[in-house]
């Protein structure tokens, strides 16, 4: 297919293909005329996954780069290729160790994690994860405005999201091939972040009408 | 206490406290001479109720007017005063119902919000919430990236918010006053949504790990 029909099928316009494929993030198309290349069902995969990262989970250039790389590095198994991807995503930096509201939260969000059994958390061996790190920079916010949270406050949260996971995960298995996974796992991530905070305001309501409006 | 010391004690920098005094936010000190007046715990609690929706929820100036004209309203039940200051928060502009996308959406969301009972929905006679119109609008961006949700992949995440909601409102029933409660709702309904977030984001390596990952 040409540029035109490839920015019909992605819905992503023609100008920014062309900044992608100048950036390297899409590889070149198969050359037909001085003028012209022709890009194939492998161009639109790897677009969908570009604007995936870029636009919807607004991943920096550079680090949409190295998701790309990781995905074509056969020496990691499927798992570290979602992780290289989702981890990408932008993320609070690690709030100061030396504010004691951070050292607050570190104690309740590890007592947590560890209590768990959750990996890529403060006292994982293979490191933290960003998640960790900006879910720590949450807790500290909260601290830090006179709501610090016990790790019995966090736990029913942190069952919640063990639940939205797992269905998360079926919908990434509904996907066949393990780039058309990569690249949902990072859209799904981020477009249900809304969905799920907007039911929650819905939810809060209701509940909020079930305990305080009399029948 | 004087200003100096509401400033410290709310965690509010002077400047903005004037700010908010200036803007009506926060009604004036009782006047001690000239140039200085005295504050009381009724002020710092208004302070701590302006800083949830204007600094933690990025309400505008004139939305947190009309929240706390509501909290004086009396004839407002608690329900509706937790309403008035939750619905005060930032929502998306509803999509436009021509869109194909929307009305996919609309027919996904009003299904579920429907099937739950849940009120504030499309179709509430009573009229339809904020959060309602931004979950179209997050299922609407879905269905255009090439993701469209149905009613029933949206069912288990509705599930695991009407779970989160009970939690949210027993935190915020842990404050006595009326008014506290509704600066919590604020200030926890917007803290919480990183911690939920980060949380899934940690879940999900979990999940990917149990799946994916040979022992």
């Amino acid at each position: 297919m040409r540029l035109a029909e490839l920015s019909e099928r992605s819905g992503v316009a023609p100008a920014t293909i062309k900044y992608y494929l100048r950036e390297g993030l899409l590889p070149p198309g198969h050359r037909v005329t001085a003028t012209q290349a022709d890009y194939d069902t492998a161009h639109l995969q790897r677009l969908k996954l570009v604007r995936a990262l870029i636009q919807v989970g607004r991943v920096p250039v550079a680090a949409a780069k190295e998701v790309l790389a990781a995905l074509e590095d056969d020496s990691l198994d499927h798992h570290s290729r979602l992780g290289v991807a989702v981890e990408a995503l932008p993320n609070a930096p690690e709030p100061d160790p030396a504010d004691p509201h951070a050292r607050a939260a570190r104690a309740s969000v590890d007592a947590l994690v560890d209590g768990l059994g959750w990996q890529y958390g403060g006292s994982d061996p293979q490191g933290s994860s960003g998640a960790y790190r900006t879910l720590l920079a949450a807790v500290t916010a909260l601290a830090r405005l006179g709501y610090p949270c016990s790790t019995e406050e966090l736990a029913p949260y942190a069952a919640a999201a063990a639940q939205v996971a797992v269905t998360d995960l079926d919908l990434v298995e509904r996907y066949d091939a393990p780039a058309e996974q990569v690249e949902a796992a990072v859209a799904l991530t981020v477009l249900y972040e809304p969905v799920l905070l907007n039911l929650r305001r819905l939810a809060q309501a209701q509940e909020s009408a079930r305990r305080f409006v009399r029948p």
